[in-house]
């Protein structure tokens, strides 16, 4: 990652920033942690929520500032706050949002390390029109964004799947593609990493083939997992159509 | 319940969430319970507004969060999250509601159990507007619509109840079906629960069928019920104009 | 009256809850009221703001709930919710409300009683609009509307009142009517109650004829009620321009 | 007054409740006060914001609540209302005000004393239309529009105060008349009450004429209320037209 | 001053309230400041927020009211409140203020001090839009409007300060004008106040001449005070056009 | 600075407030400081939202006094409120902010220091619009907009880095015009001040030089850095299209 190359070799930018931003599940935790499993950086650490449920405002701060304060100790660090509108609470309606954590977040990404250290902040973000309107976006010097999943990235992915008869790949994809359910990470990842992703699939794309390899009634996964078996595409329809999508 | 099959062997998926939306006495809380009920999963357990009437909301929170960590130890576990808009003291005006529970559901709807340990959460709402909002839809992996009686549905009620003259059941349904009072978990419930239906009603349509048999002036509900005698028809329509249906 | 003998035979319907609406003045507390005391039921209790003034919305909330504990001891109860509204600390301008009280009743009003134990619950307000759109009406199993007097059912009133000459009781029951002053409740009580109404009429009819009652120069009032003399019709009109109606 | 006569003798309304509404200065305060003063109730008191200064909305209203009750001991007391909006720390803007304390009012405005205990509470306000919009207006049972003073109201004032040549209260009340600035108690009180107003004329004539008649260099003022002098009408003029009012 | 005789000499008005408006540095606080400074008064106090930085708004609030209760002790008193929008925390954004600030302002300018003591209250402000939405104008007896300086004041002061070459001054003056930067009390203040006038100007135009004085290379002030220099009206030119002045 | 010399040599002004207002990354803050430095004023001081993170209003409100009242024991003292958009916590959503720190600063820029002290406070902010409503603008004397870079200053910045070939510069500075990408210090400033400004260019520039400089395939910056090697401009422009610029 280019990035983690900029930080370590940077002698006038000690701190670099940056924003990824795309919709749910497109992947933008996971590259976030792929970068950082990658380097080789001393310091490592994510800020996300999920360790901190039920915190009161002030002590998310207190824990987010500590994170930043570890991470001056080291030479080379990296930081990754993660699905930042969720540290903020943020909730649309309102909206509504923590003040106190969001302008920690402001003064934090402008801060610089003391003299000697270098700092590379990652921030993911399905929110960024919030986080623009908060200057949150402005605050980080670059942003990317993560592209969600085009129809031919979801028929290689059900092919890989080998779940489906070959004559159904097509159908089944154009079926997903219009439930309009895919939102995935594209392209410009390196193979390594899609190999990944057969592992572990787009959630929902998984949990709809897991719903269809099951059967109309129970009991056929295992047959299908191990090949002996093709999913019904008529069952994968009749699990889409039931599938209420709420669309907004 | 195919759900339920689903956790039990996913490997992929540890964490499966799934919420029932429909107008309020659709049978979405019977239709969770009764999931749990079937399932043989060792932990079971309905988190609802029932019990924690009064309670601040940080004390609501801590309790979910205590709910969710206690069904991480089993291997199989099912949590019911019943009226989530009452659980988020949600009013329409305003709108009004916890940010602070909001933010924990979001958070724990995301949050992967411990490897080996295998989640089905089941939420239901009557406000899958406000839900989706509030960006907990999007949260769920999928939902489902529980729909509202038919006319068909009532008069089949109406007949089993056995308490109007064979004759007069159409005009009662008719009748019913006007005042669009009628919500209820519809058709694709297996037999055994349409037996259920028999002993517990729909609250209003049962409540109806109540007051009428107890006839213009009292007391004949009990010749109603054994069989002896029929509701009178046109008492029935004076109890439908009675009752105002304060309407939108 | 026929809900108290539905929960008496209540077999499946444990809880009945039943919302008197209608305009200010028009009878709803007089009703519900007398429904309560009719009854031969162990426990009866009205839930007022009036015993609650300056209470934390806390503590008028746990009154509020111990009520209705020690309702689920009683095999038959009532319990009245007067001037739900005013429970709830409403004021038109914002609107402003005690969500913490509305999140409780609307949980009280679905929680069953335990097993064997019987409940009525009745509620009034003159604030139906703003009921339903917090979902407190819906939460009602019936709503009944309290009509308000007709210009037929004052006269009936002043004629039964006897303080103006025959002939002056069309033109007083008329000027009234253009007042759009009286709020009653009208035709459908039996006549015990009509009864009733002469020791305790509507306040607001009640105030005017004793007003008038008293005279241009005052002290005439004893000769009136006592029959010896009339009401002067032109002094009634007079005291009805001189009040004020402010209208919306 | 006539609402204290119908206190004293009224049998059926042990409550009455009178809001006495108009614009600023108007001789509302005035008009409770006499009522009190004239009736030989053992108990009259004036609740008013002077003296709650800086309280707590909780304090004040416990202050409210003990006057009421400390009336509910007497057999007939006048409590007076002073400034309703004042007592309810109005304020246009938002508009803002204590729902505590116009909840504690519409709550104790209902309350009716213990047998054989009558009570008259006399409420003043300039802001009727805010009043309304909160319920309190309904809440009386009578409302009063106190009207303001008429031109030839002013002009019988400025005979009364002697200060003017004969030919120049015409052009001086005309002056007056065209600044807006004449706020009065008018016509229907009586003589008594009109030859207090000589006493105690209404704060903004009296000032303006006060302020005249230290004319142009000071100093006359006494000249001119010992009659020796009058007032130079052009003088007048000019201070009419110094002092800036604001318009809306 | 006026005022302050009529308070003296009143008898029937014991409490006289003045409100200055006007824009930001017309003159107002020194106006108030003199006519305390110019009376004899035994009390003459400044309430101003400068004296109560980062108090809360409840011991505000009491300091305000200790002023008016020292003051209710001496026979004749002035108190100046001045910017009275800084006393009350306005903020045109919401707007925000401190309503029980506002509230306790809105008593006090109304209650009178005990019989025989005497009160002038002076209020200043530059935000008399505001205070009317309060009905703070309203509660002062009078308000008087302090006007902004007019050009032909503007060259009256340049001349006195003699600081330009005399055929500059009408360019200099117009420059001003163009500026729209000055803002300052006029005309009908006596002799004695315009000369006070050339020791400490307005705060602005001092410190543009002041700037100006320094020369373009700096250095040059000293000369130009002790009269054996000008300014050199070009870089006058300059340093108007340099200093952004954002307009509304 | 003239600012200084002002302040130094001041006697009608013991305090000059000044505001720099301009985008971010402007050189707002580095202009303040170099102030502050280049003075030989004994106390000089920033004050910036940076060494205040999670403090409370009221604390961070009493730091800031706390500055002001060191500054005034000081003969000739600077203070600078840096970024007062962020020491005010601002949010545009709402807006938010903290209105105790803000009233703080509209009394303290307009209290004067004790007699003899001198003061220059300069504010920064990029905020300008948002403090104009406040009416913090208004409170500074003077307000000195920081112009952007232009295209030349870009490519006189880009020639001094020498990190081009020659014929690239011209290209290089149009798509970073193009971009909008560059906000900068300009022209005004003195020599000294542009050599400074190649040892720290502004952020983003210097930051997608640096990414650039790495190549393609990383790694080759020591040599750019060294002169042995020129960025390729089409890399550059690579670098330039993957940094999403989210635009308003
Ligand atoms: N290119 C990829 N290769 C392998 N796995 C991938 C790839 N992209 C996404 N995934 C997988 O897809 C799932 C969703 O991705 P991830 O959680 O990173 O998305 P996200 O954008 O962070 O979503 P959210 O907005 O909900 O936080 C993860 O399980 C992840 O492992
Ligand atoms: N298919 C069914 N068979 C038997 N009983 C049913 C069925 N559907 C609903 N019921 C009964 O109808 C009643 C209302 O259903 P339930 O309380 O589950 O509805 P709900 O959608 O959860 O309503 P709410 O929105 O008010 O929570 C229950 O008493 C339930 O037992
Ligand atoms: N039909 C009736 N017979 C006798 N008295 C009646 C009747 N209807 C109303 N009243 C009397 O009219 C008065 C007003 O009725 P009540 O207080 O019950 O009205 P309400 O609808 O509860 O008013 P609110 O909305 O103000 O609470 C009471 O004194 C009651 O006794
Ligand atoms: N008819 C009257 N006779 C004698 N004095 C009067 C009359 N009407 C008003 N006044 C006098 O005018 C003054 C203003 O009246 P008062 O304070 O009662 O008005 P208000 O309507 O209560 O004003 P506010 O709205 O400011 O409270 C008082 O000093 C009062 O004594
Ligand atoms: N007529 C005058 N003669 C002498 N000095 C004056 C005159 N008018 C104003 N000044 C001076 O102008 C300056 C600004 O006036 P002052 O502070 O009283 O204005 P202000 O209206 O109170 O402003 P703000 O709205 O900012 O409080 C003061 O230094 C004051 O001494
Ligand atoms: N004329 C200049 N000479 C040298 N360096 C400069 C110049 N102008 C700006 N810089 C540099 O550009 C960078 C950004 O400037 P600075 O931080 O002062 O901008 P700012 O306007 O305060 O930005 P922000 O609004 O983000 O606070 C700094 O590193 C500063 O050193
Ligand atoms: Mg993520
Ligand atoms: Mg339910
Ligand atoms: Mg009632
Ligand atoms: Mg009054
Ligand atoms: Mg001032
Ligand atoms: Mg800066």
């Amino acid at each position: 990652m280019l990035l983690v190359e900029q930080v370590k070799v940077s002698k006038g930018s000690p701190l670099v920033t940056c924003l990824l931003e795309g919709s749910g599940g497109s992947g933008k935790t996971a590259m976030a942690a792929s970068i950082g499993i990658d380097s080789d950086f001393a310091f490592v650490k994510i800020v996300s929520a999920e360790s901190m449920i039920g915190l009161s405002e002030s002590s998310k701060c207190a824990q987010i500032v500590k994170v930043f304060e570890d991470a001056y100790k080291s030479q080379l660090s990296i930081i990754i706050l993660d699905d930042i509108e969720r540290l903020l609470e943020y909730v649309a309606i309102g909206p509504r949002f923590s003040n106190l954590i969001s302008q920690t977040l402001l003064v934090l990404l402008k801060r610089l390390p003391p003299k000697g250290k270098n700092l590379l902040v990652i921030g993911t973000t399905s929110e960024v029109g919030f986080l623009e309107s908060l200057g949150i976006c402005e605050a980080f010097s670059v942003t990317y964004h993560v592209p969600t999943l085009t129809k031919a990235d979801a028929k290689r992915v059900l092919q890989l799947l080998n779940v489906f008869a070959k004559d159904d790949i097509d159908s089944a994809a154009e079926a997903l593609d219009e439930c309009d359910l895919l939102v995935y990470a594209s392209a410009s990842w390196d193979d390594h990493c899609i190999s990944h992703m057969l592992q572990t699939p787009l959630k929902k794309l998984y949990m709809l083939v897991e719903m269809a390899a099951q059967g109309a009634r129970g009991g056929s996964s295992e047959a299908i997992y191990s090949g002996k078996q093709k999913i019904d595409i008529n069952h994968f329809y009749d699990i889409l159509s039931d599938v209420v999508l709420v669309s907004r």
